[in-house]
């Protein structure tokens, strides 16, 4: 039996949004201790690596390892019939396997609401994700990394990304014209907020399709940062940090050849 | 001569938006009591029956019976020239049948607006709704109520409703899911924002095709209430009552075979 | 060289909002004095007339007269890429002659944000407007011009215009109705914000194809209060008057066959 219970509805609703458009189909995992996602993009260019650990719930129960393959967008209809802030309470009977009930609890009004949504069969395909040392990480605001990636995707369909112990540089270039964002590193590492943090190695210079780095954007609500690590001719990861040791990581390969995104 | 002014265009206009979805051309009957409506929908399924008595208004004159036909399309857009809060003026001169002219006015302003809208020929068929004894009468909140249809309309073409003395529920069953939505009667009736009322004299369980349910919930914002009236084999009736006696009203015929509903 | 600085980026941003829809590739004329912009729109009836003066920025060298042609969508482009507070620093090199440099400020963050566009040939014909003595001149607040533009379009395609000294009546007649319009001269002139001024040396009576008004009021934003200048047979002239003798001007020529003009 599965059964776990979220304080907030908020939290799933906004990383079902965030990935929905990535991955159709998710294979959730679920053991004693967290709920684990792992995804390629319908293209094998992007991986979407979720886990929320049992702390971050309210109450948690997973008697054994099970595998629910959710359709994410049945799963994002269910979640629209949450209000941000009723509970969520997702119970899987093992006897009834075929199917998992999501009730929404407003406990202030004399209501329930179940949503009972069908499972499906997906090959899951846990990769293990070596232990990187990267060469660069920089922690920037989730939300100039959102309006940076947009102000670029108007000009390029590639950004270049170029990190050195100065800062960190964006840049897109097409055929109307070109755009840099450049941010150096904070005077000013106090301001937890709105601080920019680089811890550079090696320089890195690396390329990246625009669109997918501007999809990873839509999970900027789930956390006020966001930490980028890269190296050479690997992929980059965007990670948004969750609470208790739980986070949503988007992984994307680099584009080889520069010379060819201008349009 | 027909001449009525309201305080605040703001009610008009509500009730134009809430219904002009379901009905293209209306009649609207006018006496010395109350403006009324009576239409069906173009597919014959739903009844929208509206009664703005003459209370509602700050002046009313209305020398003998007549018949106003007006395109719901044009009227809305005659009532978007109104702010909110300007009076609304409506007038139809007896040598001058074939148009009704609407005066927005905002008395701070040194500013008048009339909008002339053409009349139109329309049977007019009032039909004799009996009064009915209901089984099972509701009164909920309107945003709940809107919400609820929305929630089931994700997953399913209809809903069924079922009204014991336990509570009403709202059900809709669909390929890839399902949802219920459950309302106990409040203990506290004296909130009377919020409460959930029920009066049962016998139960119900009928079916009915969501989409107009969906369309009636645009008046919600005309009231914070809604109440549904219920018998078996015999229309619902959602409404919305305004005030100085006045109402608007929705019938819906129910869905026959309720195993077929599934998409 | 060119290089000029505006204190804050909303007012470029609004002004290229304003007129894109109009006016597809822009000459921008700068000189020591002022950067200027003559454009018809491309069905040539309306003419755009755009004048900074070098005292709007907040710093400004133009050695030489050079003209800048930039195609208006990349420019909102550019544009979009600033916050409202950032400031604008515009750069064109002498030696770098096809493209200019938007760099876009913060000066809270650790950011820089250079977009460069590239530079068209595009001809510019500044046309000798003449001075004109008008027969009347309205002046009233913007978004009461921008509401009657927007609410007579719904029944027609053309706008009558009659001042006289009594007032100001806009007027359009469409097949399902007609909408009127009137603003008497404000009682109280002292209410800068919201009174209705008139000048009139002779009534004016003219029609104009809505479409256009409608454009120009895209600009309401940029100005408080809108003046419209009017004399038979010439065109009407429609301001937003900007500090330090800059202004956006819009100028329409007035339909000849009023009687046509229903749809």
């Amino acid at each position: 039996m599965f059964e776990a219970k979220l304080a907030s509805s908020a939290l799933l609703k906004k990383i079902v949004e965030a990935i929905k458009d990535l991955v159709t189909d998710a294979p959730f995992d679920c053991n004693e201790n967290a709920v684990c996602l792992q995804a390629m993009d319908s293209s094998h260019v992007a991986l979407v690596s979720l886990k929320l650990s049992s702390g971050l719930f309210e109450s948690y129960r997973c008697d054994r390892t099970i595998n629910l393959g959710l359709s994410l967008a049945t799963l994002a209809k269910a979640l629209k019939c949450a209000n941000n802030d009723d509970t969520c309470m997702m119970k899987c009977e093992e006897n009834d396997g075929d199917s998992i009930t999501f009730s929404f609890t407003d406990e202030s009004k004399d209501k329930t609401q179940d949503v009972v949504v069908k499972l499906m069969d997906i090959d899951s395909e846990h990769l293990g994700i070596p232990d990187q040392d990267y060469s660069a990480v920089v922690e920037l605001p989730s939300d100039e990394f959102n309006k940076t990636c947009h102000d670029l995707a108007m000009f390029s369909d590639s950004v270049s990304i170029l990190v050195t112990k100065a800062g960190i540089i964006f840049s897109g270039k097409g055929e109307s014209g070109s755009s840099t964002v450049s941010y150096s590193p904070s005077a000013n590492v106090d301001d937890e907020k709105n601080s920019v943090k680089l811890l550079v190695k090696d320089p890195v210079s690396m390329s990246f399709a625009i669109k997918y780095l501007n999809r990873f954007t839509k999970a900027s609500s789930l956390a006020p940062r966001v930490k980028l690590s890269l190296s050479d001719d690997v992929p980059i990861v965007v990670e948004y940090e969750l609470e208790e040791n739980s986070y949503l990581r988007f992984y994307l390969a680099p584009k080889i050849d520069e010379e060819d995104n201008m349009e």
